[in-house]
């Protein structure tokens, strides 16, 4: 059995019970590490644990990889990839633009993903056969937007202080050459960019679980997305999306020349 | 007659009728300037028509100053301050962060103001005596939240590149003594700092229309907004906002310490 879009709206719908009710409370946050800046909320956590009882229930010999509880059984043919809160700084400070990530790997490649917004109402989804959108704008398939020239791009990263000595001078030439460059959207952006209302998304430093559910949302809404080199996606790292593959090889080509 | 919040929810009501439907449909997007990029959109136009139409009809010996038709009656006792879409760049990106800011002066003081956000249905506004919220979490009355130290504190400006030779040296100062800066919201900071999510809003070169309808509101739920110098913010210009006065007193020492 393959799990379909009623099970993926269920994950969903489980994981929005436990963030949607903790969003703009006010909740307790814990540094993840010591230096640095990265909260977790009791919300990340209890939405994890609901989507992974979930999925145990539904298909005990599929694999998870969670951002809060980690791997197990990642030598399954089907490994799920979450991060039931991507945004956890836009969360805590009550801007809606984070979302839950969760996506389907087979054999290491996105073949299923979501990305959901509670507080908005928005559900990007696909299970391989076209991305779909519900929310405020009804119910819609999604296709990226044409675009083939860099100087009329818009282009969204988290942060233009994200990127370390290896990549900040790519990134920046990148953002000169676009119209606009917007920041501060995590996953959002990758969702706004499959809809086909912004052209590039650039980020560095991605972990598995911030990307594995964007990549199939974004291929099948006619997008590119791999890593800086032209590679898959699915294992993270500097992550370079666009909605028109022509857009994509110019931005990547870019990016390359730019490299110390 | 002095409006009421009944006449505010009319105005924000008829700017919504022409924004949210133009919201993520592809807008025709002129250039307001040969140089940079500032778009104005159609919605633009016709929501700050709808606003104005609506005032002259009520309140005909009030003044108008409205971002996109420019000023008439400015000498009158109350005059009306208006943005239609403040957060272009946020709208015509599809991102629900930007708002139609409708603000009263009387004799040069904001005493009424309104930020509405159409597609997540939240409004927050304010008579003078209070600011309510209305919106997906119900309708409240708002608090700003206490936050003493810099080292606690929540930091939003639009973007770290909006400072020029003058201030960047005073916004770099604060963002590296705050625990967390996030970028890219306009308006919507300032609705989040009078909700009590963010602490600090940081801005340069805002125009008065950027600010107006935001001064009672964020006043009214216990805040502080000045420009640098501690001076009124009506009329613009580099703008501080805090959630809790002994913040904000923190924050304007350290811009000016920081000054060249």
């Amino acid at each position: 059995m393959i799990p379909d879009l009623a099970f993926l709206n269920r994950l969903a719908d489980a994981a929005k019970a436990e963030t949607l009710p903790r969003f703009r409370t006010g909740v307790a946050i814990d540094n993840k590490y010591k230096v640095g800046f990265d909260p977790v909320t009791e919300a990340d956590q209890a939405a994890e644990e609901a989507i992974r009882a979930l999925i145990k229930a539904e298909f005990p010999d599929h694999g998870i990889l969670g951002e809060e509880h980690g791997g197990e059984g990642l030598d399954q043919d089907y490994v799920w990839v979450i991060d039931p809160i991507d945004g956890t700084r836009a969360f805590i400070s009550g801007v809606p633009v984070w979302g839950t990530l969760i996506g389907l790997y087979h054999h290491g490649r996105a073949v299923m993903g979501m990305m959901d917004q509670p507080f908005t109402g928005e559900r990007y989804l696909t299970v391989g056969d076209g991305t779909y959108y519900r929310g405020p704008e009804g119910e819609k398939r999604l296709k990226t937007r044409a675009c083939t020239s860099l100087g009329e791009a818009t282009l969204f990263t988290t942060s233009p202080f994200l990127y370390g000595p290896a990549s900040a001078g790519s990134y920046k030439a990148l953002e000169a050459q676009v119209r606009l460059a917007r920041y501060g959207c995590d996953c959002y952006a990758f969702a706004l960019l499959a809809a086909g209302h912004v052209d590039l998304v650039c980020e560095a430093g991605l972990k598995p679980y911030d990307i594995a559910a964007l990549i199939p949302l974004i291929e099948q809404a006619g997008g590119v997305v791999t890593d800086w080199t032209g590679g898959r996606p699915e294992q993270g790292g500097d992550i370079l999306a666009a909605g028109d593959p022509a857009l994509h090889e110019k931005a990547l080509a870019l990016l390359a020349s730019a490299a110390p």
